[in-house]
């Protein structure tokens, strides 16, 4: 094996990154080394290019970028038993500590002292990647790349969606990004009765109707708290997936949920915003979820019981293709907010 | 209006029942007249038709059958706001005292003084049924009368199915009689992965097969633990939903449920039965909820969005059709086994 | 029976009250008329005496004030079978609809048609109320009438605190007016492991630690969230009860709070605030509950379950006594923030 | 260190322990070696030297019994964070594979590949033991050995009684061993408002009172399920715990059980067992929790919170101490019903 390898790195505290050539990672004894095969865009990867507020304050460079990918297990250290040469794998990008409280009680989805790899540590841009074997999920052979490739992503929609019981439910989903997108996907698995969908982007509005939203609407069009309740009977909706961190959609969708319901908000807002606490959450006897990463690994199960049923399906969502040389192609179009989700192949596509 | 009717009745103390002429109900301040459009036949009415042990301890004829049905309102009560001449209604059957600690406490299904008709009052195997206005619930004009007498009958399967959550998990529903497989299909809706069925009429998994289940297994042509064991890895189903009321059933069901699963039963047993309680519940840390009837009204407004999205289609249960002047012809259907749903008309079908 | 009594009335649309000659009101077929014993006072009651933009929006004078009482029923209606005359009774303040879909589903503490005495009809400042026997909660006769007076208002106290799980459990309850004092005695009761209180008056501090705060916490003078974070190791509170509505409290109490952790908020805050819903909420995985009101009857049957067994000793919250006659300066009394409870008799103390 | 310890085996496949010499205990990387301080007797050891057919099924004799225990970290292995020589630390009993889908999710207390030492492996009844370090839970030096050798069964208490919800409700505890005496404490800290204890002990009953019940009934000689009807109202318990086992039990529980109520079932069945499933969970829309083990961290959290908040007090279970020398005159005081919990000192007491 070469002692290098190609990687797209952020190499300096500034905007951009960069196409380089990096040492293939040493792993250690309970780690393995995946061979990616494809690896996705997330939101998160276009703030450390932009290098925003939040990435100045978290992020370290010189470093691997990406955090969402699949490949296989290229070799494995000497006490590792949950994989083995030649298994396609996908990842939990979040490495947890094991030792804190969150982690001993079944929450390491929140661990104290959580790392996630392309953020605090090395990531997936590159040929190869250095994992614990602990975050390493196994799938069928003949899963296809691009789908291996969201996991890590739908399992943000699969833990949001979760949070709260949706079958037969009228359901409000804010943001119809690609997580948002795939949330609308999970909802019309789980038997909503109605499945609201809000955006400005005409573009992915469509791409929800696909998905299976009842209602896509647009917020630049329409009264959509309005509409809403007009629908319902003057109820609003029973629950709200709040995706996008927008305050307008998170007011919109307080406002249009019911007396009683639930709300769970994976989206993050651009900072402190003003918030009427009263209405949105106290008078009308609300619960509120906040949703972090996935649940270890409870979410990953319930993704894959969705996919192996046939009750989800992903392709509509991979409106984009790029090999990794195209890295800042593919940022671009990602950036453009017309596309579903972005993958970048390792290799030939 | 006439002052008598048409009623199928429990005249005495004995197997049987027949038609008879009895008069028209009388309806109180709170309650509402029905002019009965169809009615349904369930296993309850079997018990009292055949008058086994637990129809001797619990019925006192004579009296007027049935408990399921949808009419139109004929006449109001002095209070009644609920509802109003000519509204098409179906209705809950227990009709609660409003003032015990369960239902003062949202839990009216389990009432400490529930009365039912059909059962501790007149019923509705009738032209007309006096009720609570409080029990009636409003259904669209022109919705199907044989989905609309079926409606309480199908509350204990979405009241069951909803005592855990189902999507994207594997489920076992033993007993494919009409409550059954209305599980089958309400599963179906909630996005559950796997939908084991079992029974022993060829007929009844078929029908099972049609709504949705993945695994309609005759319970006397095969191991059903052994099948669900192999089939899931070992693990077992996630959630068991029993409704046939069978030792064997009950028995098979708990050794089918994986470590921590959830079961939900329904189906009555025929009186004390051997039980192990530490394989069946401690050793596995399983979770068991009890279902009785309907929740008052969550259970309704479930089945209402269900219904009104389409998520579940109830025509392939109506396998068979009378009118109340058929009544024994169709209770001899009803005890084939050999029947969806079996449904009379009041009046022509 | 005299035809008009003496009640506090707001009159008009300004700030202030008066002490006024009333008519005695009249009951319809379902309701019951009480002889007011003792009444006390809530923050509400200063805000429609202020006269403040709450006030302002929603309160049409003239209108008889106060929502907390205790009495003897004086006379029933034609259809009342819960209560009988002579019988000593506390009263939940908001009559509710009974048939929205709140209502229906064992939700009415949120019904929304809600109308509370005192603030959208005629309240209990006054010798006698009209109250719907639905309403009305039976003590046992020897109840001492402060303590009746109070339930109402205790009533939010075990709400906010029954939201979650307390046992073995680090709280903080912030605000130590009497509603998060009575929250103290309840997580005292319920053996929370922990129990921070904060506020800025030290009189209500120390009230707060004779109820059983662990650690009573002036605001004005340390870092709480400093402190809370040093003492739990790092970790933070399990659960926040944020009973002030004041923004720095919640602020404090979200910081205070650990990841994973739960909170549940009845304070009223003075309008839209500045909220980092990402630290405060998602980033930690938390979960919110708004408190409105008392669940029907669940929490009067919590409250009746932790005084009859001595769980909870509100005496210490007995702080000022006054006649109906003296309400002026009972409220007075109320206003400086140096009180518990503030119980008006009407007749003699 | 000597090569040769003092343990207590079980030598072979007959009724029986003895005591004997044997090699002290080599450590992987991932554990730690501890020196025993006090061990205490469970149900279970008695069940081994009786010999009895859960015995005979499960156990592969020669091996060195005991479960419960304390004592100081001796030595490390390799790869051990957890804990440094010194350390004073109890342990979980279970040994679990971390890989299967419930250590996956959070609920290694029922994983499937559980092995419990004294069991399954070598146990604590011996001068040292070798434990995963994982397993290890630190303790503060200056605990009681007495206190610090009963936390794991502490544990099977506290996850009981922590199944539902206690505060406030009406609890029925039946059966009064060590384990059942614990749930007590737990549910008088917990804020039951009424806590009825049963046993045909009288020795077990007076500990029991001592422990916080409010009513010790002796089913030898009186109605229990008569006895708690008519004192609670003819509703029943709000919540079961069921700790004996018994099949009188078990019975007389549910038969006391309130419509809608909860059961948590620890107490292990002789075996099949006739159990009315209708009337004790269906009619009655109980839930029923399978209680195995203790959650993995949680309960342990939960223990350490009731201790040193001091809400739980252990010492009046402490009847009898003997040293491991007198492991025969402690397992006859066990069998005679007559203690509370029986420690055994290695070394001096």
């Amino acid at each position: 094996m070469s002692k290098t390898m190609k990687a797209v790195i952020k190499p300096e505290q500034a905007p951009g990154m960069m196409l380089a050539e990096a040492p293939v990672p040493k792993i250690g004894p309970r780690e393995a080394l995946i061979k990616v095969r494809a690896t996705s865009i997330c939101g998160t990867d276009l703030h450390i290019y932009k290098w925003d507020e939040w990435a100045r304050k978290r992020v370290r460079p010189p470093l691997v970028v990406g955090h969402e990918f699949c490949g296989h297990v290229a070799a494995i250290g000497r006490d590792v038993t949950e994989v083995k040469e030649g298994d396609f794998v996908s990842a939990e990008s979040h490495i947890i500590c094991g030792h804190c409280s969150q982690c001993r009680t079944g929450n390491g989805h929140i661990c104290q002292n959580t790392r996630i790899i392309g953020v605090d540590r090395d990531g997936c841009w590159a040929e190869y990647i250095a994992m614990p074997a602990y975050n390493l999920w196994l799938n069928p052979p003949d899963m296809a790349p691009e789908i291996a490739s969201m996991l890590e992503n739908f399992g943000n929609a699969v833990h949001t969606a979760f949070a709260t019981d949706l079958t037969a439910k009228k359901v409000l989903i804010t943001g119809c990004g690609p997580v948002g997108l795939m949330t609308v996907a999970v909802a019309r698995a789980a038997g909503a009765s109605m499945i609201y969908a809000t955006d400005i982007s005409p573009y992915r509005l469509r791409l929800a109707q696909q998905l299976g939203a009842t209602r896509a609407l647009n917020v630049a069009e329409m009264d959509v708290v309005e509409t809403i309740r007009q629908e319902t009977g003057g109820d609003g909706v029973d629950v709200l997936l709040e995706m996008s961190g927008a305050q307008s959609a998170i007011d919109q969708g307080f406002r249009s949920l019911r007396d009683g319901g639930e709300a769970a908000l994976l989206g993050l807002a651009p900072g402190t915003i003003g918030f009427d606490i009263n209405s949105a959450i106290i008078f009308k006897g609300a619960t509120v979820h906040g949703i972090a990463g996935r649940r270890l690994w409870d979410t990953w199960y319930r993704m894959r019981g969705l996919l192996q049923a046939g009750l989800v399906d992903l392709w509509p969502l991979v409106t984009h293709r790029y090999t990794l040389d195209q890295w800042e192609e593919a940022i671009q179009a990602m950036n453009s907010g017309a596309t579903g989700k972005v993958v970048m192949f390792v290799g030939e596509a």
